[in-house]
């Protein structure tokens, strides 16, 4: 026994340390070559937190376990993840045709807030919404009205919709239409407006945001309608996100390739239709102008994957991500009807002149279903040019794809990355995955002020609170004890 | 003295070796690390081509030598093509309304040669033609006509002009009217072909193919004149290139995201035109379901730059790589009116099902301009996802790049490279830095059938070959002794 100190003495020793970094020194003062690996004690310690991720954790011997019924519900979602066909199939002239009980109600991004807790720039939109939507003459006539409790609030997300930044529909706007046709399930989301900086999804409410909405309802949606009438069996959506990922799109927070895709789509059959050579033109200037256009059918595509993955009992994969400018919320397919909320973060990233950290609002919209169905940051291998919008190298955006593996279940082969030899995108967060990993999905996102009626000043890089993740594994883990 | 080789004995050694493989056997058995360098003598070892060489070498105590004065030259070179702003201004309805002169001229790719001496592609291209100008009634008809010498026959590249592939413009046919606003210059190239693998630009001749040229004739190229009359002061190209480097193409064998920027441009004027509906429909029905279509105004941008660049005294810059499907041919900036010529290889690379290399003709066509003006195979870092089309692996596409700029006098920071982070594209090829290095240049392409008829087969990667290189240096040496 006294050989074996010396052999080690004697044998070229490589130390790999983890965890422990106070030991390293004395490694260090041996000379032997030292590799540090980052890890860290689940749930920071907490040996809450680990029990109960120890009851998640399948057993390949027991099929009864709830680890192993987590496994296998887990394997239908991604199943239904990948059948998704979501399909663009039509516009609705207002939300209130969808939702005919609307009433003066005004869905919101991210998990449920009541109006005194709401972020500027969504107090902002709220202001421009009841304007828009003539409840009230004037803001501050619109802030009487809402404060004295005369509009009710609910999330997107609950109504099958999705909505980007502060993510306000109101009873009039106008809604895309996308059907998953594999499994017949439909989501929403409002058509992005154009005007540069100043727009209702980032909390402005000047005079010419309600004139920019008005357009949208009076123009550019019956004109929408009238071009997606005109495609047969609608425009499958799957296929455009795929080809913009090899034109350098995340179709999150890039959109440039699958806008023009779009704008294709759209002039062939409009070319085709009725509609007048004028409002035509009006609706192509629009979609032209705006590269990131194509968003708020990524959104509604993402929501149409994600919602037919939701509700499947024991599954442990995040079905949404979003953000109320407060909070960050998640669902989770086996946890229907809940939202486990964390702080939202202050996305980390660029600038626009004249604009810094200290005007930023935290992390907001439900724009993060995109990450939630493998895309955004998640294929942002996809999309290197991107790092000019939102800061980094384009050996971030690489990383980013590589690290988002480890806390997804499978991967997207629609949805293939070239620079990563064409492997498809990491799709399906395991909650359980995020918690032992201490990894957090990373969102790529665009930054609002603060501030109620500024707008867009930036952009960058958030990731979900660990608290939500965490409250969600020990929801889950009362399953086993129940 | 003694002391060193015991010192080299005892100490760690590394062994570096190039060229000499003989003794590589020698050191591995000493048990030594060894790593191989490529590495050649210029030439191959040819006494005259070192002797050529060295002459153009620039000694910086000498402001007066012949090497110093092509330094000069080039650095003027560099500044014309990085100052050069190619700009789509018009469409020529037909060849012979720009020469006049034509008559019964058919202008083609590559270097100079005689129908005796054409590829089979280049064969049917010219049968194709005359049948299409009506010379001719019958393929018999046509080649008997050919063969008694009643075509005349010229290089594209000496009119101003490119073509793709067999390059073959015809009197009739419209052009591309591309205008180097910094020089004013002008450029000129024939519309993309539709209808699939069968075109005259891959050899086809069949009715078809003539019905295609004549649908061009008769309502792509009205419609576009119209289009492009309608852009105030023409489409600006550099800024459109420059966007569809950030969109995965590389404008060569790539052209995806520039012929969506070019659709939503040319449909933005029409709609304001009074273009019958119809046309308009029809039109960019055409541009729209193919993703090469941009390429002419790609190759047309890219001759308008280099034709600036052409002609400046002692410049050992290459002006033009052209090939007629037998011979590479190049031309040197300060080698004004004179081709220099070698064997062309047959492409590396990927094959449509029932095709293989034994099917393949040596690379063609005025294409490799591109490549001449920094894009195609030297940008091909920013288009991954090409690689599916040509062959290889992403790598490959970033090492392409990476290789170029050893070759290159300097990079066009309007031409950046996502993926490297944000470099410029290697640009301007040195014959001397391709003599010195023993490098020759990288071409991405298409690869047609050798038979005449047949049309595309598959697309793949090829390299100029050395001797036009060889050559060029020899003749610009022959400067300093006169």
């Amino acid at each position: 026994m006294n050989a074996a100190p010396s052999a080690l003495r004697d044998r070229k020793t490589s130390i790999i340390s983890l965890g422990a970094s106070g030991l390293d020194r004395g490694v260090e003062s041996s000379g032997a070559p030292l590799t540090r690996l980052h890890w860290q004690p689940v749930g920071d310690g907490s040996p809450e937190v680990a029990w109960n991720l120890a009851q998640l954790i399948g057993d390949a011997d027991d099929a009864d376990c709830l680890g192993s019924r987590i496994d296998r519900a887990n394997a239908q979602v991604l199943e239904r993840i990948l059948a998704a066909q979501p399909t663009w199939v039509d516009v609705a002239a207002h939300a209130s045709e969808i939702w005919p009980d609307m009433g003066r109600t005004l869905l919101h991004a991210g998990p449920p807030i009541d109006w005194k807790d709401m972020c500027g720039p969504m107090k902002g939109a709220v202001v421009g919404a009841v304007l828009y939507e003539k409840w009230a003459a004037s803001p501050a006539e619109a802030e009487q009205l809402v404060a004295g409790g005369g509009i009710r609030f609910a999330p997107c997300h609950e109504f099958g919709a999705v909505g980007p930044m502060t993510g306000i529909i109101s009873p009039s706007m106008p809604l895309f239409v996308v059907m998953n046709s594999a499994a017949g399930n439909r989501a929403y989301a409002p058509m992005m407006e154009s005007g540069g900086a100043r727009t209702l999804r980032f909390g402005a409410f000047a005079p010419e945001v309600i004139e920019g909405l008005k357009l949208i309802e009076n123009v550019l949606a019956p004109c929408l309608k009238a071009a997606i009438a005109g495609i047969d069996g609608g425009l499958p959506l799957k296929p455009l996100i795929s080809q913009s990922l090899h034109m350098g799109d995340d179709v999150h927070n890039r959109n440039t390739a699958a806008t023009l895709l779009l704008y294709r789509a759209v002039t062939e059959s409009l070319l085709k239709s009725p509609v007048p050579r004028d409002i035509v033109q009006e609706t192509l200037r629009t979609i032209g102008a705006d590269d990131m256009f194509f968003l708020s059918l990524s959104m509604a595509a993402c929501k149409a994957i994600m919602d037919a993955a939701h509700g499947v009992p024991f599954s442990s994969i995040v079905t949404a991500m979003a953000r109320n400018g407060v909070n960050v919320g998640i669902r989770v397919s086996g946890l229907e009807g809940q939202w486990y909320v964390g702080p939202a973060d202050v996305p980390v990233g660029l600038f626009l002149p004249g604009f810094s950290e200290a005007d930023a609002n935290p992390d907001i919209g439900d724009s993060a279903i995109t990450e939630t169905a493998g895309l955004g940051a998640f294929a942002m291998a996809a999309a290197p040019a991107m790092v000019q919008f939102v800061g980094g190298t384009p050996q971030d955006a690489l990383r980013y794809s590589r690290e988002m593996a480890h806390i997804a279940i499978g991967r997207n082969p629609g949805f293939t990355l070239p620079m990563l030899d064409f492997i498809g995108a990491p799709v399906g967060i395991d909650i359980r995955k995020v918690v032992d990993e201490g990894r957090r999905p990373v969102i790529n996102t665009a930054t609002a002020h603060k501030e109620p009626g500024m707008g867009i000043i930036g952009a960058g890089v958030v990731q979900a609170p660990m608290k939500c993740f965490v409250d969600a594994v020990a929801a889950l883990a009362t399953i086993a004890v129940s």
